[in-house]
């Protein structure tokens, strides 16, 4: 599996308006200008990062028309007047090719319930299972053994993988990508406890995933106690996360592998959870906050903070004290000597 | 999605003795006294709550013959010799109408082993796979995908959401809910390490669930090495929870999400835990204990403790240390100037 | 479900040149000499723990011939060159009588793609999906509902257990087991953040598996970004662990559940990893190395070493400190005291 595009089709791709050097390698690969080795695609999307283009070691650089600099021998810089959607166009070309779109149809052994609205440029896989009243947009691509409850609503150009399963009346937006396994519309955890049992309270809302959605493998989505579970345009979401009931992920927020959330906290936009993280239910974790793996939120966290620990602080406090708390046996010495030597001291003032 | 119950209509389910007040609001949410709102069910089902009915934004409340006050105008209070089992038959009532039970039958693309016994008022769907010698009871729904291995027992009424599986000789008891994706009876992780290399321990046992257990979406519970992992009646476990061989859980516990329990630890009744914690092997967790999200423990935990940290302690010493910790880099200036002034001290007294 | 083996069947197994002493029980069970019960086998595979045999409750005791010693009453020791290489036998005879291997061919629901080789002796169980281009080896045993992507490849004598997802173009060794749900090459976690939104990387790798690996329920392995993610020879994952994009794990490693490995950490040869354990991103765990549970891991660990804590420390280390840190009450009143008492020092001495 691969890709491998010449300088020339890429600079075609991006529409690049002149092209500053040349190279023969094959570009197969795309990263970050100080990550990218030979045959790789890079890109200066953010003026910031401006210096590092001379030393990136990437075979093709999209600049924009005003950098200032000239390739190393091999090397070639594309200049495009939007680097950033140029590389967009460019991984959605690889994307095209590594992943051809397979040819509309249902498979034979699908099994489609009744008032259900499948148009021809879809495609449905083997194993898939479609209940009563599901809509899907044009060209979904339900691959094998997606289950769709009654009423859920798929929009255009989804991608659903194997084993995907998205429970009664949730909605998926356009461009939503569901690794294998991905489940979305589990019952809520919702119990009250009466005369000594938890009784089920009723889940009976849905969930909502916006547009340029992507959720990795065997993630877990609840459908809200009331209302609705939301996930935002442009979230992606890593493998083996639990979402509760009611919680609501803003736009274009990052959600690493193992993160749970409890119920109806609130994530708003462009906010990133490191891995393991875990957060308490009906909080909010305000706009472009910062929340390192493994940490414990059991508060709210500001706009743009970034946090770390279990119970969370301040990233630069949380790292000041886990340095403090290695030198715990070392202040325990010192404690008891100033005890010791205090004692000496007074005896040592007593008898003078 | 939803519901909408009259005042009478609740009243008629609970067979409220008395009204007091009325309400035109439509039911179609319930909810704890301080949480609800307007359109909501709340109940009294625990005198200890007594002073929270007058505040209640609840449209409708169920609460005993006793209890003295009137509702506010638009409330209702509806009388009932116990307001939990009202609750409960409402709730049930609710479920009733948002999850109607699909027609008896079996899919034409259910794959049957032999000797397997289904009784014809169950619902077997699309797609579900049942292995030879499986025993299913009366109305259980296999909603699609589900599989059943070889002489496994699914007891009367269960539910088993789409991509469930339920392995070899596993046992589920009445009214179990799986939630998709649930894993039931897959191996436990027991190795031997013989001349370099981790030789597999065959894992014998099973899994047996009881009655009233619902498990949350794509948690795991393996099968036992010998005899069998089990989960008592009415335990709740929510998503992505771990709980490996030989674990025993007893009746009415709260497992929440992303859970981890290592073999051969016993869970008593009665225990919550909270979201991400995890438990060591060969532990008792006795009645009752609670242990607090992303908790580590390693140690038996008494009847009605309440643990919180990894390692845990007890959950007000933890809370404690907690606040303490951060004021490590406070006490490490402290202590420096102890010691520098104690040093002049000595200095001074030398000089003296 | 169970197996009974007789003494005289046991030593037949392992081809024993002598038998000491006698049992009439059957053996229903494997275990550790300090944990082996009445109808367990065990072994002496180790010199080290030679004095556990005389202890041992095992019915039946492989030991080498030069273990000096007699059985208990009612006790048999069998004398066999390689007891571990012995107890592996009859392990694998074990597995056999409990898994029958089911009759080899295909069953009628399964869904097969063009160019796809599959041997005759293989076993393709109801459900089961495989795209074009599918390689399958001898004995291979799909039990249900599985699904293989385009070009992915399953060495002989697999076992893939219901609702285990194979992606495109991934590769399996020989012997390997998934358990159900398992999902092999869903698409490594990567954005690049472009113009206010994440524009998703193409993962073009792919991801290996080795020989005699097995997987947990549920657990996740990411293709790679390029190249490959990969397990290597014999190493053992278990339930809900998350495996990112690039990580290369050695051979003979033990890792438990709900373990996350970030993107482009190595994990070199018989590595342990605790359960919820949490590994940044490119790191190197060396040879040998053991993390304990819930550990956080954010520099590499040397051969050999043994962490523990999130951050994580040297494990003597962190365990001394989680003792002195449930000492930060007594040692903060130890602070205030000394500082009371130096004011009173200095008072005294002033006033002297």
């Amino acid at each position: 599996m691969g890709f491998a595009f010449s300088a020339a089709q890429i600079a075609d791709f991006v529409q690049a308006s002149r092209m500053r050097g040349a190279t023969t390698d094959m570009i197969s690969g795309v990263a970050s200008l100080t990550r990218a080795t030979s045959g790789d695609l890079s890109f200066l999307g953010n003026p910031r990062y401006r210096s590092d283009v001379a030393n990136s070691q990437a075979s093709v650089i999209l600049v924009p028309p005003d950098y200032v600099g000239n390739p190393r021998t091999g090397q070639c810089y594309l200049e495009v007047s939007s680097p950033s959607v140029g590389l967009a166009e460019v991984c959605a070309r690889i994307e095209h090719s590594l992943w051809p779109r397979p040819k509309a149809g249902m498979h034979r052994s699908a099994a489609i319930g009744e008032n259900v609205v499948i148009p021809e440029s879809a495609m449905i896989g083997p194993g898939c299972v479609i209940e009563d009243g599901v809509r899907i947009g044009e060209r979904v691509y339900l691959q094998a053994q997606v289950f769709l409850g009654r009423g859920a609503v798929v929009g255009d150009d989804c991608w659903l993988m194997p084993g995907v399963i998205v429970a009664a009346e949730c909605t998926l937006g356009e461009r939503v990508r569901l690794q294998p396994g991905v489940v979305i519309g589990s019952d809520g955890f919702g119990y009250e406890f009466v005369d000594g049992r938890h009784a089920k309270v009723p889940q009976i809302g849905t969930v909502v995933i916006g547009n340029d959605v992507e959720i990795g493998a065997n993630s877990t989505i609840d459908r809200a106690r009331f209302n609705k579970t939301s996930v935002g345009d442009g979230s992606k979401i890593d493998n083996l996360v639990q979402i509760a009931h009611n919680v609501e992920i803003g736009r274009h927020c990052i959600v690493c592998a193992q993160v749970g959330i409890s119920g109806s906290t609130t994530i708003e936009d462009f906010v990133i959870v490191g891995g393991q993280a875990g957060l308490a239910g009906h909080l909010t974790v305000h706009r472009g906050a910062k929340i390192d793996g493994q940490t414990g939120v059991n508060s709210d966290v500001a706009a743009g903070a970034f946090v770390k620990g279990s119970p969370c602080l301040p990233y630069q406090l949380e790292q000041r004290i886990n340095v403090l708390r290695q030198k715990l046996p070392e202040l325990f010495r010192r404690v008891d000597a100033l005890e010791s030597q205090f004692g000496d001291s007074v005896q040592e003032k007593t008898s003078a």
